[in-house]
């Protein structure tokens, strides 16, 4: 173990200081240029659903209702398409809108709705201010449909167990509190699975009618391993009081393709025929060409399953790459944590002593770009500047050795430059 | 030429209500169960565009600027699929947003932006009531969309020419007006392209800066005959104080697949840089899949130019079958008019006494599903009661015969039962 910067004297910081500046201007001298901004399958990922973009050359476009794919009709997806995505989201096809490419959208489309058209009650817009819990760090894209609507954002620190529910429960006293984005399994940016009770303090919330939680399910069966995470089936323990509470949306950006994958969301009867009431108007219907060259391709979900056990053999690799650095050169120095997650696409570091936005400057002048530093936060405002999100999923394990050790290295140079002010 | 039914004597009428009586009897024996109520291609015209399902069997994904589609990336269409639509339009790369499956969706959600989060200017909804013009009769979702969002809608006459524009001019006293939607080529119902005077006089109207005509350019390379209209390009001839004023959207619905086809939208380039800040919140991308998937078939307009001489080859007999049907039935009797398109997907049929409603009732008893009379209208009601939209391309030239077979005899009929009342 080496010896905690936390320990150091004012020489030996300012020994080890002299010491990563050379390990930088070396890192830096080297020119690279490593983008880990996104959290990007590779095109190896990409390859192994090929198979999907043939699966119709038999000609055979009709699904199982008979429908021609290919013409107007359906409009909350083809009924094998429902079934699978109801298997996989553990609800009823009836419970099931299978979308377009995007469930970004989907959250998307559906805050629009519940902000000015009402999805069921009175539009939140017409009930003056209206504010969302986001457990932080978290998704950017969460708290920016937050930011273009004008929710105001109320942040709630995340614990290994999910999000802080004390914390949850004293914001909900104020009413303009109309609903929570969160990504309950493999959250990003940290990799946590919210356990059981969090699962059933979340379902049995005392909340208005119109609350809603956008239960971004993106990385349900994204396991690296075969220790899974477990995460609880929260319509299986809403209260009736609660049973509109929960959206839930998925999709096949990370199982078949990020540009051409189907998106899908899962609710209530009640909240499916509210915004059925809006896609009638906004739609013909979504791309079923899509969902029957998904169903024909995975069959069900097993075969998602098999599939997603591709992509682990892929991503686990780089994952330890990932951690391996950090372990090596972070482990012991008292600057920085982070978690190593069962599934998901990131790896969260936190860095003390306010020094992340630094780190993210080190990392940029040394050809290393990372998810912009504070991003994972409302307003991409990080609070104590310590949370970096690691995207390893795109690059090569040894372009990824290369960036990790870029960024192991502007962490101690940043913290350094701190403790030795 | 028959005899005019407004000619007849009270003792004529009564022995052709008899005729026809007897007529519609036998027909409604006949047990027939035709649905003509959607602008819906019959799968023959699908089949044409299957070998663009296995236009990427070769393993090339990446597209011009060498982005893999399969990937995240690129909010406003893949380079070639923006230059083809552009082509399509007349109009520069630069002015496209190439979207997914419907611009239905993307008149939708920018009707929504104007609304509710402004593009450009004060969201509509914070300015006080908010109304459209609405050419008469049009296409329905058109009227669903403004209803949707509580916009007033107000009856523009279309002529031969387009619409009435001394009406509209008239109309736009009322400074809550704030847009309009319309079919400018191959209008729905009617099949009238706008005339070159129409789209200039519309061009220069006077209005405010936040006025917007959402020109749904649906049928812009559907002809049916070698006597193809010419739509003047309206971007042509926008002065500059209107820029900003038209949003033109169109796709390939009906050129490849009502189900899975490729949307775009074209304006000013301000209007496209407020499009992409909301869509930058809404979507990850649209398919790229897709929008290679349809560059690679087509190549080009003139690739799209000669697959849909296919489709008129396909549609040509079903438009004359009907006309054919009209003319020996109804011609000379004073009762009914209607058109002959060059194109698009429909025949607009006039029925006088306000008979359209009962006319709708006949032919549903006979077996033959119509568009919802009233449906061309703003919230469903002809005001004449009038008009009925006959939709020719799903069912063969046959069936076709036999429904308007069904539809003569019921206007014959309901006319009738009005004139001997």
């Amino acid at each position: 173990m080496k010896k905690s910067y936390l320990e150091m004297s004012a020489a030996e910081l300012q020994a080890e200081l002299e010491i990563v500046k050379k390990e930088y201007g070396e890192l830096k001298a080297q020119g690279l240029s490593i983008d880990m901004s996104r959290g990007k399958p590779g095109a190896d990922q990409l390859d192994i659903s090929d198979g999907m973009l043939s699966v119709l050359d038999d000609g055979n476009f009709k699904c199982e209702n008979g429908l021609d794919v290919r013409n107007y009709g359906i409009l909350d997806g083809i009924p094998e398409a429902k079934k699978m995505f109801a298997d996989l989201l553990e609800v009823k096809p009836e419970n099931i809108i299978v979308g377009g490419n995007s469930s970004l959208s989907m959250m998307f489309d559906y805050v629009s709705q519940c902000m000015y058209n009402g999805a069921g009650f009175e539009p939140w817009s017409k009930q003056g201010t209206v504010k969302f819990l986001c457990p932080v760090p978290g998704y950017d894209r969460h708290f920016a449909i937050c930011q273009f609507f004008g929710i105001e954002m109320i942040n709630i620190p995340m614990t290994s167990e999910g999000p802080d529910m004390d914390a949850i429960e004293e914001a909900l006293k104020d009413k303009a509190v109309k609903g929570m984005f969160c990504v309950p399994k493999y959250s990003n940016p940290q990799g946590i699975t919210f356990s059981a009770d969090t699962v059933k303090r979340i379902a049995n919330l005392d909340v208005p009618a119109d609350f809603r939680i956008i239960w971004d399910n993106a990385y349900c069966v994204h396991d690296l391993t075969d220790t899974t995470d477990e995460l609880l089936n929260i319509f299986d323990v809403l209260p009736e009081k609660n049973k509109n509470m929960v959206v839930e949306v998925a999709s096949t950006s990370k199982i078949s393709y990020p540009g051409a994958g189907v998106a899908c969301l899962a609710s209530s009867v009640e909240n499916i025929k509210e915004i059925l009431k809006r896609l009638t108007i906004q739609s013909i219907s979504y791309d079923k060409v899509n969902m029957l060259r998904h169903v024909r391709f995975f069959k069900n979900l097993d075969g998602i399953k098999a599939h997603m056990k591709l992509h682990a053999k892929i991503l686990k690799p780089k994952f330890d790459a990932v951690i391996k650095t950090l372990n090596s050169d972070l482990a012991g120095l008292g600057i920085a944590e982070w978690n190593e997650p069962n599934g998901g696409y990131f790896i969260s570091l936190d860095v003390t002593g306010g020094s992340a936005s630094r780190v993210g400057v080190l990392c940029k002048e040394a050809g290393v770009t990372l998810t912009n530093v504070g991003a994972t936060f409302p307003y991409g405002k990080d609070p104590t500047d310590s949370n970096i999100r690691i995207a390893p999923t795109f690059p090569t394990p040894a372009v990824l050795s290369q960036a990790v050790k870029v960024l192991t290295t502007s962490v101690r140079l940043a913290c350094l430059e701190n403790l030795v002010k």
